[in-house]
């Protein structure tokens, strides 16, 4: 994929506000969610414009279900879980954006969806340098 | 794939009791949410024991992705919608299913998913006929 399909993408400022940047995979960026209840992934395709996944080409939707498979494996790497949840919800933040979250049986929002549940719990400084660091080696 | 691959599959009760069936497409058994307040759709891959992903062969996957597109198809051709929520959660049902649900602005979860949003309001029995007499003919 070229750098020209990634001409004009931005990163919404919303999730760059609730997220540390991971890595830039071939077709997504990789985030991780700032929230210290749950070991939490996003993955941006970096396509401008993209809200739906149908708004990806073929190939790009490939692309991403691979990505999301290797998400998959780095929260394993990094914690135990009971259940991966995965959602592509947009409602409020329109750009194409996939979460991926290791679920825990009684995590905070247990058997809930952590979409809208609670306010995000900032991780501390060392803490999040440590999971950033280690999720950067698994990248 | 093979009628072997399906061996072994048993719909979960809790998706059976509160879905109607539409189609079985290639790997997945289409239901319709009974649930007036969201056109919502369920695919089901005919896998006996699958609960995450990445316990589907890669084919079956894609498979997956590809009928993913065909219920956002669907769902566009019988509710006029400002976006699509795709998720696989299985936090309380564990046999691998995916929801596609047809949102609007100011629907009754909005902007919020709509997974643990309140109760399901069941159809009437004639809106809920039509309906999936609809998704049965564009399935």
């Amino acid at each position: 994929m070229s750098e020209s399909k990634e001409h004009g993408f931005v990163l919404d400022p919303r999730l760059a506000a609730d997220t540390v940047f991971i890595a830039d995979w071939h077709l997504s960026r990789v985030l991780l969610m700032d929230d210290a209840r749950f070991p939490w992934l996003i993955l941006v395709p970096r396509r401008a414009s993209a809200a739906e996944l149908d708004d990806l080409a073929m190939d790009e939707r490939s692309e991403l279900l691979h990505e999301i498979d290797r998400a998959m494996s780095m929260l394993r790497s990094i914690a135990s879980c009971d259940k991966l949840n995965i959602g592509m919800l947009g409602n409020i933040v329109r750009q194409l954006h996939v979460h991926v979250v290791a679920r825990r049986e009684g995590d905070a929002a247990w058997p809930g969806p952590v979409w809208g549940s609670g306010s995000a719990i900032p991780r501390a400084a060392d803490a999040r340098d440590m999971l950033v660091g280690k999720l950067r080696t698994a990248s």
